[in-house]
């Protein structure tokens, strides 16, 4: 009853809902199937975007034309610039978000793209011949043909809920799981793993005591997400931080005998950096409190997010626990945290485009893949929805590298190392993170998307435009100089040295005490350049100029490390023929694939003499 | 963990989720328990509220003071008197409402209301000490106590969705059904039946083709549910009509083998009101058309619910009858419609309060009584969210009359007579609707509601006022005349036979073709008067002259009646001492436990000569 489909995605979450966006946004027809169109786009944890790290993917899939960046923006009840302490390339933008406003916007977006169908059902089972995906069968019985599938299932594949020693089958708590695919996949030759993770309670917020906790607000010159003019809702709302404490972590320890995750019936790893709270009282017994964030889940709702208080203890317990933290003395619980086990497909199986090695022209992303996280799933959707429409059309594949981008970074450790526990992202990820900074995203990746067809003439334009102009003051101030008796009582108030000489406007921004501002005001002709430009501009003037020296260290190792990250390998390349490698080295280089030297490098198992068999070979 | 709570609700569609307010309004400390706190208040059918005879129930639940109107009204996107041709006892207020908004303002509002808590749970289990409900018993395995319990389960109690030969468990599509509360439920001695209601197929609109259709819009001039001045969104949408045709017949007629419906798979009775398109055609064999509404779903949504083609035929069959519709010939479907089997309790086992005979302090209201339709349940869980309060603070419980209102005639037809299909409200059904007005239910029920505490008394005043206005408007046109000369100039205008000696102004607006402003026209000092008031007030004056002669009549009957009406019997009395009453009289006595003779009269198999001896036995 369907026509064929360029691409058929199999799941709404963030995920599916940017692989199929921007497979549509290049011209593929692109069917979205999902088991309850009312349920597309959950935020199935916390009502949050970005962070360290995640907002700088965020950024990234904005600059490639991808919507997370705008939807958060849309909804954001407020928005907050992490670490602007410390230096920019760990700013990171993160928002609080309108879960259900969230939702509802991106299935707008969806509804919006010319090229996109969507259908309400379930689906059992890839269609596959000649070892190629061809469609999939739903649990209506309908088969649908493609040219190419893309699974983003996320913790609904045999999902398993857990609260104490209560459990049950379910993909969120109220909503089936789904049954069947993995099954299918692992006789297809898949090897599949278990994985959990967990959200903690939701609280009636009249039920809490604000004054007795910390106001946190939103910054007051409010960022966005994206790259875009996307209007921004006015309003901000304000979240609080209170603490757990000793008698809390007591009260926890006492549902540890029934808590499913020290009792054994939890068997999948859940993910290190996001721990339940019960783990965090375990691993880190020496501290005697942990933050709580109190995250409000809309712009008008009562309903309030634990964030810091994830737990699959018995409900009871997480109650007496919540009771004892400031400020909730007397919380009223609207649903109980709990704790989600599902399957996931460890990710050797992919090739850095996110195709699955046994299957061709089958991609998986998110969750499916071992990651946690709305932005590394939404970021693998967007890539992986690329792909297949290159793919299919045998158009050049869309491979990020790893000193231009988190995404880069994301996708390959994944494939490369793999993960037996939820992967999520950090800076510390990125060897090149001053590089891949927030606020260069567009820089580094609209210029790719626009290859693509991703982002408009218009649009790339103003891109380059920043980045020009940017370059401008820098050239501007790298030639001119300012006088000492011009400079020196505006370094005499910022309690910076003073000059005794004439100073390249340049040398003077790199103190750490200056801003460009600051040197604008002893240099006339200078503000008046300054000045044609706006905040963004200028900004990325400054930060050129300041971490300079470092910025070129890095494009050195960048450049030096480039050979290697260059010097291609054909995946169908026969290692058993070189029998100077190590076993190991021969067994992993055939599972992952390499497609680079570079990659094949950071394989677990390939050491420095396997290299350079590789390299004496090719060469 | 939880504290004991007076009222406990059980469900959160229409009818929870009025019932949870109206007791927590009263002062009930009430805990609403949903399976999904994301999906209260799902319009899980059509997105539209009242219509004929429906219209009116939301007028009478907003003027006691419940939610349903407001909610409505904040999410209309197109609003409709119907059958405005007709008298004022056949005008019934429609709205279009964004299916997604719907929910989210029921949810907010539940959220405002101080005695009210949420917790998301399955509940399994009634807990019954010495015949008296006093809690529940949840999936998680939480006991929680209660003074009273209600019962709104609607389509989830071991809920079976059917598509063609293919069925599956759940409540709705892509939601869980509810088990073992049923099973629990007949072991303390309850019927229980099995019924099924359908829903149609959802478009992508942007498939549809509406230059074949016809436009139907909203009233020019807005109206409302609501007595209340809550803000009306200002803008509309449009609808589209189109129809089926004998191609579209013959193709769904190719589906009936394989129908869950006619192959017997389907045991409930569904609604004969709302029947689906294949009954549609199966009974209406001579038909050879049958109109279908093109709904949207929201203010900027693409869905749309193709209303009068509710179906459970193969979703291939579905969707190649579809498109032989004229503007279909491109749909395309996001979801298939389906029909779902789900069990309810047949309602002669409750009393006119909605309490269960079996079980004191257990309330049941909506789908779980056999009804169909969202005002239906709503209403219904509004009268047992005030009677559950009542019950346990010993407080007069609210039986509507009949005669003052449809929800009585609602409540009494169930529980008098009981039923076996979705029972659906009509005008037809009540036998005093003149007076049963949707422009009239402020004066019929908010005086009720304002003695129960839930009205102001600023908005009793309010009713008080606009009753007594337009008493003075009419009282006036009893003693006030006007000459020939003034009247005739404007009679002959109207193509209304000129007067020949000074007539009372009531007189001449008894004529059809005069309004009140032509009246007003020939009168200055009347037009004075008139002037003074708002458009509601002179319309309900105008409604009392033109049908001043059916009112009276009405109320003749409704007095004679009320002898029978109020003349109360024990529901506890024995009929077994009445050995003149015939054997199945008794025995429909016993079962329905009648709370006057009125009601006995009503009870299928009590004649007359019944009720001469239970008139004589009560004189």
């Amino acid at each position: 009853m369907f026509k064929k489909y360029n691409v058929i995605v199999v799941g709404g979450g963030h995920a599916g809902c940017e692989a199929a966006a921007v497979a549509a946004n290049l011209g593929s027809s692109v069917l979205l199937i999902t088991m309850n169109m009312g349920t597309i786009a959950q935020m199935s944890c916390n009502p949050a975007m970005g962070g360290v790290a995640k907002g700088q993917i965020v950024r990234e899939i904005d600059a490639m034309g991808g919507y997370s960046g705008i939807i958060a923006d849309k909804t954001t009840i407020q928005f907050r610039m992490l670490n602007r302490s410390k230096g920019p390339a760990m700013w990171s933008p993160r928002t609080q978000n309108d879960r259900m406003r969230f939702a509802e916007e991106w299935r707008l977006q969806l509804e919006s793209l010319p090229n996109l169908d969507m259908w309400q059902d379930t689906v059992r089972e890839i269609v596959v011949k000649n070892g190629k995906a061809t469609g999939v069968m739903t649990s209506l019985g309908i088969s649908i043909e493609s040219d190419a599938v893309i699974l983003t299932n996320g913790t609904f594949l045999n999902g398993v809920i857990h609260i104490g020693e209560k459990k049950f089958g379910g993909g969120r708590t109220g909503e089936k799981a789904a049954t069947g695919l993995t099954e299918q996949l692992i006789a297809l030759g898949f090897e599949s793993g278990r994985m959990k993770t967990g959200t903690p309670p939701r609280i009636d917020g009249r039920s809490l005591d604000y004054s007795r906790m910390e106001e946190q607000w939103g910054d007051e010159e409010r960022g966005r997400f994206s790259f875009t003019d996307v209007p921004l809702a006015a309003e901000q709302r304000c979240c609080w931080i209170t603490y757990t404490n000793e008698r809390v972590h007591e009260t926890l320890k006492k549902g540890f005998e029934r808590s499913p995750m020290f009792t054994g019936r939890i068997k999948g790893l859940g993910p290190r950096y996001c721990p339940s709270i019960e783990d965090k009282i375990n691993r880190f017994a020496e501290r005697d409190r942990h933050q709580i964030f109190v995250e409000p889940e809309g712009w008008k709702t009562a309903e309030i997010y634990v964030n810091g208080f994830s737990t699959s203890l018995p409900e009871d317990v997480q109650q007496d626990a919540l009771r004892l933290i400031p400020g909730f003395e007397n919380a009223k619980m609207y649903r109980p945290g709990y704790a989600i086990e599902y399957d996931y497909f460890p990710p050797m199986q992919l090739d850095l485009t996110l195709e699955t090695h046994h299957i061709k022209h089958l991609f998986f992303a998110g969750q499916i893949n071992g990651t946690t996280g709305y932005e590394e799933a939404a970021s693998q959707g967007f890539i992986a929805g690329i792909n297949a429409h290159q793919r299919i059309n045998d158009q050049q594949e869309l491979i990020l590298k790893r000193s231009e981008s988190y995404i880069g970074v994301l996708i390959d450790d994944l494939v490369t190392k793999g993960t037996e526990e939820p992967y999520r992202m950090f800076t510390s990820r990125a060897e090149h993170r001053l590089l891949l900074r927030q606020d260069n995203a567009d820089a580094r990746l609209t210029p790719i998307a626009h290859r693509l067809g991703l982002i408009s003439d218009e649009r790339l334009e103003r891109v380059k435009r920043k980045v020009e102009s940017a370059d401008e003051i820098v050239d501007y101030m790298r030639k001119q100089s300012v006088t000492a008796a011009d400079m020196n009582p505006i370094l005499i108030q910022l309690h910076s040295s003073p000059i005794t000489q004439k100073t390249r406007l340049f040398h003077l921004l790199t103190r750490p005490q200056v801003s460009i501002f600051d040197v604008a005001q002893a240099h006339a002709p200078f503000a008046e350049l300054v000045n044609r430009y706006d905040k963004e501009i200028i900004e990325q003037a400054e930060i050129k100029v300041k971490y300079d020296s470092y910025f070129e260290k890095e494009m050195d190792i960048v450049n030096k490390m480039r050979k290697m990250e260059d010097q291609e390998i054909n995946p169908d390349f026969d290692y058993s023929s070189l029998v100077s490698l190590s076993k190991e080295a021969r067994e992993k280089l055939v599972k992952v694939k390499p497609r680079t030297l570079g990659q094949a490098t950071r394989i677990s198992g390939v050491s420095p003499s396997d290299i350079s068999v590789l390299m004496i070979h090719m060469s």
